[in-house]
C-alpha cells in the first residue's frame, strides 16, 4: 500500500506549490455578533484577498430532520465535525473545498460550493475552535462572549425578521439549547487569543441609542502589538488597557473601548492606533464599524482594527514595510 | 507559516492509524455498463466492505444550468476535476469524505452525503482516469469499452425508462457528446490495466437473446493470474486467452469469454478459475453476471470474478490464504 501513497505524494509534488492563507477562526453563539464582525474584515480587505466560510454549513441535518433528534443544532453530533476539520486542514494548506450549503431561511441543505483560499481565510460559525485539529488550522482565533440579555435580544430581532421564526419561538430555542451551549460552545472562549464583549458600561446611565462598550480581552497566546505605552499617555476616555486575571486565573491584558465617546473622539484614537501599529498607509478603512442599518459603533470598528492589524502582521506585511 | 502545518500534523499523529482501502477505477462513457459491473462486485464483497462512489455526482452545473454552456456534463470543465482528485486522495489515505450529489433523475445537484471508506472502494464514472493524480489513486483501472451501436441501444433502453428522455433527445445527446467522448473519455482507456469489450462474436450468426461476449484485454501494468497453463490444458470453448498487441503496439493478453455457451459450461470454468487463483473458498458468489430484469451473462460473471481477483488479492488475502 505505502507504494501507493508515494506515487500520490509524487504527482503532487509536479504540481505548482501553492500559497498558504493566514487564517482567522471566529467562534461565538448564535446571534453573539459575528457575522457583523466578518462582515467588516471581508469590506477591509477586499474580495479579492479574503475567503469567508461558515462552519454551520456543515450541519448533518436539516431543519425537519433536526426534530426528531435528541439534540439540537449546537451540538457536535449534529455537525460534520471530522468534515469540519478536513476542510480547515485543506484550506490551511491552500487547497480548494467542495463546502455544504445550509440555508439559514430555509433550513434546507442545499448544493455545495467551491471555496477556494484567498490570502485570508475568515472561518465564523457555532463550532470552530471546538477541537484541536481545528484549532491547529487558525493563525488566530477569537470568541464572541456578549452578556446573554443582549444576545437574546439580538437572536429574537435577527430570527424574527430574517429566519421566519415567532418571537416565542425564538426565546424557546434558547431555552432548549442552553445547555449545549455551555457544553459545547462557551468552552470554546478558553481556546481564543482575543475574547471580544460587546455591552453597556457597568454603572453608567447613558442615554438609549448609545453603542455598546468593548472589552477585548487579549491572551498572551499571540503577539498582540504592545497598547501600553501610547494607550497611558494620551488622556482619553475612548480606550484604555487594564492588566487582569482571566476567570482561570491566567494573566490577561483588557482593552476597554467605550461606545458613549463622540465618534470624532475615538477617529483619532483609531488612527493613532493604526499609525503606532505601523502596518499600512491605507487604513483605516471607513467600512470598520458597520453594525447595519447605516448605524455604526466605535468599538466595533477598533475591534476589526485589532483582528486586521493581527491578519496583515501574520502575512508579514508588517515586516515587508519594516 | 510551516508551523501551523507542523502544528496539524502533530495533531493528527495522536489519533488512531486508519487503514486504508483497496481502489479501483472503472471509467467508461455513459451507458457503457459501469453500473451493472459495479453491482455485481459490490454485492460479492457485501455492504459491509465495499463502498462505492460515482464521479458523475461531481458535475459543476445541473442539467438547467448545462444548456447554457458550450460543453456538455463529459468535459472536464463541467465538473469539479481538483475535488474528485482531492476526494480520491482522501479515499485512498482512509479519510471520510463530503460527496456532492447528483440526482440523474431530476438532473438537480442535492444536498452532499458523507462517505467513509470501507476495505474497498469501487469509484465509477465518466473521468475516473482523467488526470495523473486520479490515476494513482487506484489500485487497480478498467475500462469498458463497448462498440457504439451496442453502446447507443444501452443508452436509449436506459435513459428514456428511468431518466425522462425520448429516444431522440438520446440519440441527439449522442451526438453532441461525440467531440467530448473522443477527446476525454476514450483517452483513459489507455490508462486501464484491464479493458472490458461487450460485444457480439463477429461471423457468428447467434439467435436473438444469446448473451453478449466479452473481451478482455489484459495490459501487464498489473500482476495478472497466470491463465495460460489452465486455459490452454481445457478443451473448453466458453474462454480462452490470446497473446495480441494492443492499439498502441504493446504487448497484452486478451481474454475472450463467448456469451453463446450453455450457463453450466461456463460456471464450471468460472470454478476452475476460480480456484486456480486460490483465494478463497467462498466464491464465486451467486450474485455474479446479474445484468438485470432476472437475466444473467455469463462473461460478465467471469469479466467480475476476475476483477474480485485483483480486489482481494490486493488486500492481501492471497497471501494470508497461503
Amino acid at each position: 500500500m505505502p507504494h501507493k501513497l508515494i506515487r500520490m505524494h509524487r504527482v503532487r509534488e509536479d504540481q505548482a506549490p501553492v500559497r498558504q492563507p493566514i487564517m482567522i477562526g471566529i467562534a461565538g453563539d448564535s446571534a453573539a455578533g459575528k457575522t457583523t464582525l466578518t462582515k467588516g474584515l471581508a469590506e477591509a480587505l477586499g474580495p479579492d484577498r479574503v475567503t469567508t466560510i461558515c462552519v454551520d454549513d456543515y450541519h448533518r441535518y436539516d431543519r425537519v430532520e433536526r426534530r426528531s433528534k435528541p439534540f439540537t443544532a449546537l451540538h457536535p453530533d449534529c455537525n460534520y465535525v471530522e468534515i469540519i476539520e478536513q476542510h480547515l486542514q485543506l484550506l490551511a494548506s491552500g487547497q480548494p473545498i467542495l463546502k455544504p450549503v445550509y440555508d439559514h431561511s430555509t433550513g434546507e441543505l442545499t448544493r455545495p460550493m467551491l471555496v477556494r483560499p484567498k490570502e485570508f481565510v475568515i472561518v465564523e460559525g457555532l463550532l470552530p475552535l471546538h477541537t484541536r485539529l481545528m484549532r491547529a488550522c487558525f493563525d488566530i482565533t477569537a470568541y464572541l462572549d456578549p452578556p446573554e440579555d443582549i444576545r437574546r435580544q439580538w437572536k429574537v430581532r435577527r430570527d424574527t425578521s430574517r429566519r421566519g421564526y415567532t418571537a416565542d419561538q425564538v426565546l424557546a430555542e434558547l431555552v432548549d439549547r442552553e445547555p449545549e451551549s455551555a457544553a459545547f460552545i462557551r468552552p470554546q472562549r478558553a481556546f481564543a487569543d482575543i475574547v471580544v464583549r460587546f455591552a453597556p458600561v457597568a454603572g453608567r446611565d447613558d442615554p438609549p441609542g448609545t453603542p455598546l462598550s468593548a472589552e477585548l480581552m487579549l491572551r498572551p497566546t499571540i503577539r498582540h502589538p504592545d497598547l501600553s505605552g501610547s494607550l497611558a499617555e494620551r488622556d482619553q476616555r475612548a480606550i484604555h488597557l487594564r492588566l487582569c486575571r482571566d476567570e482561570d486565573g491566567q494573566p490577561v491584558d483588557v482593552l476597554h473601548i467605550h461606545g458613549y465617546v463622540p465618534r470624532e473622539e475615538s477617529r483619532i484614537v483609531e488612527k493613532v492606533l493604526w499609525a503606532q501599529l505601523g502596518v499600512d498607509a491605507g487604513f483605516p478603512p471607513e467600512t470598520l464599524g458597520d453594525i447595519g442599518n447605516g448605524e455604526r459603533s466605535e468599538p466595533l470598528a477598533i475591534t476589526q482594527l485589532l483582528l486586521l492589524y493581527h491578519l496583515l502582521a501574520a502575512r508579514g506585511i508588517r515586516d515587508a514595510a519594516g
